[in-house]
């Protein structure tokens, strides 16, 4: 055991994962990045295809035809709207354009807040999650820190946990952002993986609010993680402040032209995403139960759960590691403990390996550490048989 | 006429064009962009084609493919590189990381380097070229340029005029660097394009000084700007620093994988480019000087000229945009003037089409203000024909 293979803070670096636990890169099973398992649209990657000389050019520095078609349908101007490479450049941008001091953040939350935060100079509060309240945080403590901070960064749903605040929290808070002068970002990266009738969003009451900012992601939902794909909606003065710290041609070409497919095939895509999603979820929910972990009841595409004991994050992470199935440890999230993982909501086939893995790992002894031997040697001959099975190329 | 079309400050913009000068974006032929005319190496087109699942992947964070690759070429560490979405994301990387107060920059000049160091808080100085020593400035006023900013940055060869300075000059910049504490940002974007035996640089020499970056870009050359790809070399220090300012996943993982197969293919790639390059920049230069524009000798694939009065570099882009023909104008450039213009240089094919539009146009009045009418029914046919010629799809 040499440390948590997110050397980079994150799930899905399968480079890392192949480096420790041995394997291909490419064929891990990763159920530590949270992707739509179903891959993106096929008009995605027939537009792709279509669109590969496009490298050719400089992307539209613009970004107008992606922008067109978002501000059609979120019903804002395209002033209010800022195209990022990546929901990670969005942040990024909100933070050099408005330079906090202060930020806030709600933990265990997604790290970047955090990180990027602190690399742009900010001093970063917090407050916590309680169990009882499936780890958010109770809403007058929220407030009580945006008492404190210039900036406030919110997940909805928050990952980990993948639990959302109800749409009246969100809109005292974005009353008490006016009040205190606090920016409240709230980050919809996964919020397109809830049904449409459940999704807790201030998006259509945006223009009530001088002070709230939501940024969206296009790569997990559309499964275009590679590509890197987010924006930002919000009022003109931040959307401008934004643009104005935007390095040219930010964002590349071949992620609008798949930006834009995605978007016009979005109404099928999301019924087939979302019943999948939920069906699986639910499944898989009952089976981690049935196999002694505790699960917090979240509403995403991806499920926090707690390994039951001797088992530790990272040594259920090794023993599937060896198996070629990627989890992510959430052991390094303050307020989360050394038993807690995040497992992505996948397809059924693929859902069914991990269950049989967990459970045949969780059968023997937890402590990696006193006996690896035997994980080591029990675990080999199911990589090289899951290995066999990827190999056929069926997993997009 | 309604100001200028390179409103995104670049050439390149032919979106911009098109809903300027009427046409669709695709089909313009591009001469304001420096893009290699051979277009991408098959290998990378390949390449793409074969990794164009892998967008369903995070990139690698850590950029390690690529990195050994350049490590192993360029005889530097993995550790004195950082590699950048775009070279423009480089140049703000080493801003963000240094945070230097006051910049230098010797005009006529790549107007990021302005824009960018503004952008991220600092003061801008700069001194000029002479046109008696092609635009380039004399090393002793750089030196004193030096002396006042923390960062000076150089193009080599320089855009828009396309000079090297001789590689002892910049032995002398580089200890002059170490002298004042003052980092040199050496930006090589378009040095492929020079012959090795003629390039002028410190690439060889950077362990011998501390306070050199070199820039370079991939997506010129390579001729992949829409995927965004470039590195910066230089200490480790510089490199760590920088790293820590990057946004997660900040280089795209299609742009890594043509990275590589851009590499893989150099060298056949760059004879046949390189003898492209150096025949048709000569027979350009010259049929640009047979219809009384004045040349300035550089060795790029970019041509700096000034259009024969009454004509200013405003209506030659405006008349040849008509006809379909993108230029850039360089009026706008700190100490050039109205009439400079800047041709890429392209294959033999497209290069004959310019020079045809620009003598068909030369030979009319210069001033579009006074009487556009001419000039407007005159390329009407000119760019009905052009369209028709393109739409074979035989330009890539």
């Amino acid at each position: 055991m040499t440390g948590y293979i997110e050397v980079f803070g994150h799930g899905g670096d399968v480079e890392t994962a192949a480096s420790r636990f041995g394997g291909r890169a490419a064929d891990f099973l990763d159920f530590s990045a949270n992707i739509n398992p179903l891959g993106p649209p096929k008009e995605v990657l027939e537009a792709l295809q279509q669109g590969l000389h496009s490298v050719l050019r400089y992307p539209d520095p613009g970004h107008r035809g992606f922008k067109a078609l978002l501000s059609e349908r979120l019903g804002v101007t395209q002033e209010q709207i800022s195209v990022g490479n990546g929901a990670a450049e969005s942040m990024a941008l909100i933070l050099l354009a408005l330079a906090p001091r202060k930020v806030g953040t709600v933990e265990p939350g997604f790290s970047e807040y955090r990180a990027l935060a602190r690399q742009f100079g900010a001093e970063v509060l917090h407050t916590e999650g309680l169990e009882e309240l499936n780890w958010q945080a109770a809403p007058e403590r929220i407030e009580q820190l945006m008492e404190k901070v210039d900036l406030l960064f919110l997940g909805q749903p928050n990952n980990p946990n993948g639990v959302q605040y109800p749409v009246e929290v969100l809109h005292r808070l974005a009353r008490k952002a006016e009040e205190t002068d606090t920016v409240l970002v709230i980050d919809e990266a996964f919020i397109d993986f809830i049904s449409p009738s459940l999704r807790q969003t201030l998006a259509p009451d945006l223009n009530k609010y001088s002070h709230v900012i939501i940024i969206r992601s296009m790569t997990k939902f559309y499964a275009i993680p590679g590509l890197r794909l987010g924006y930002a909606i919000g009022s003109a003065r931040y959307i401008q402040a934004m643009t104005e710290k935007q390095v040219t041609w930010s964002v590349n070409g071949l992620a609008l032209i798949a930006g834009e497919a995605c978007l016009r095939s979005r109404e099928h895509f999301e019924q087939d995403t979302i019943s999948q999603i939920t069906h699986e979820r639910t499944r898989l929910i009952q089976a981690l139960e049935s196999c002694g972990c505790s699960v917090t009841p979240g509403e995403a595409n991806f499920i926090l759960a707690r390994v039951p004991e001797p088992w530790t994050a990272a040594s259920v992470q090794e023993a599937l590691g060896r198996r070629g199935i990627l989890i992510r440890s959430c052991a390094m999230y303050p307020g989360l403990e050394a038993g807690h993982v995040r497992f992505a909501v996948k397809g059924a086939e693929a859902n069914d390996r991990l269950l049989d893995g967990l459970r045949s790992v969780l059968e023997r002894s937890g402590d990696l550490d006193v006996n690896p031997a035997s994980a080591d040697q029990g675990s080999q001959q199911d990589h090289t048989q899951h290995f066999e099975k990827t190999k056929g190329g069926k997993r997009l």
